[in-house]
């Protein structure tokens, strides 16, 4: 931690829908952007700064939220000669969101496909071959999107 | 269509990133709450106002947006003694998106739960039981997220 005092205006989620919920920490293009930036491995605000094309008010006030979010944990590094510069990890839930990323990924090279093919793609670590994103049932096993529906509202209270 | 003049400024992502070219279209908190209610069955502009909270006009922008994005659909229907009013339908582009909408209720359920239990929650049609959304293997086999990796950046014009 640090004693400087945070920017951002985040205030904790009330609403009971988890996707309303969810979007309140990354439900901005640039959070999911940074958030891109720190799966790929950039840590340090001017990488992030320099590869967003983003301005440094704004980066900072999103990595302020994503750190009180619990998604980035932030801490500092020096470099020989150099003052201390923080950077920026993913915690365990910043993690968790590469399914959201991969999902979103996957969605736009099938239904907006650019003209030079992918920039990156996500693969088995080991084999490399291709992976997707889908629903699974408990077995693990990927289902059609067509065979999952909604149940809802649920009482207050329900467990899962 | 309509005749209408679109109020939105959509334009065709052009980055080859897969996840920007998403966030061009959905990459907002409202955008994704409508299409939200779109998966939800709510089709009327009104009941997606009183639903959502939000400014006839904000309302009004982002459906344009998400219409010329593809992802919705606009259709004009007439009950007996009453004006056309348009609805808007999930195109099989925006009924994909449920991929990614699973993506962000699964992580906030799991990483931001709420006091009162899940609101709704997403199972298999057929026997209700719960489902995820997990990377899949080529065989349809979910796979832990560490054993998946960013493979890239990707010459131009490779294959998937």
């Amino acid at each position: 931690m640090t004693s400087r005092q945070p920017r951002s205006a985040y205030a904790p989620p009330t609403s009971r829908c988890a996707i309303e919920r969810a979007l309140s920490l990354v439900g901005d293009r640039w959070s999911l952007l940074i958030l891109r930036e720190a799966h790929s491995g950039v840590t340090r605000f001017a990488d992030m700064q320099a590869r967003l094309g983003i301005a440094a008010n704004m980066l900072s006030t999103r990595l302020d939220t994503l750190v009180e979010g619990g998604v980035l944990k932030r801490a500092d590094y020096r470099q020989p000669g150099q003052r201390s510069r923080a950077e920026y990890r993913l915690t365990p839930s910043g993690r968790d969101l590469c399914v959201v990323l991969g999902a979103l990924q996957q969605w736009a090279e099938v239904h907006m496909p650019p003209p030079g093919g992918p920039k990156v793609r996500r693969c088995e670590r080991v084999s490399g071959k291709p992976v997707g994103v889908a629903f699974v049932n408990e077995a693990g096993v990927a289902l059609d999107n067509d065979a999952v529906r909604l149940d809802g509202p649920l009482p207050t209270g329900e467990p899962r």
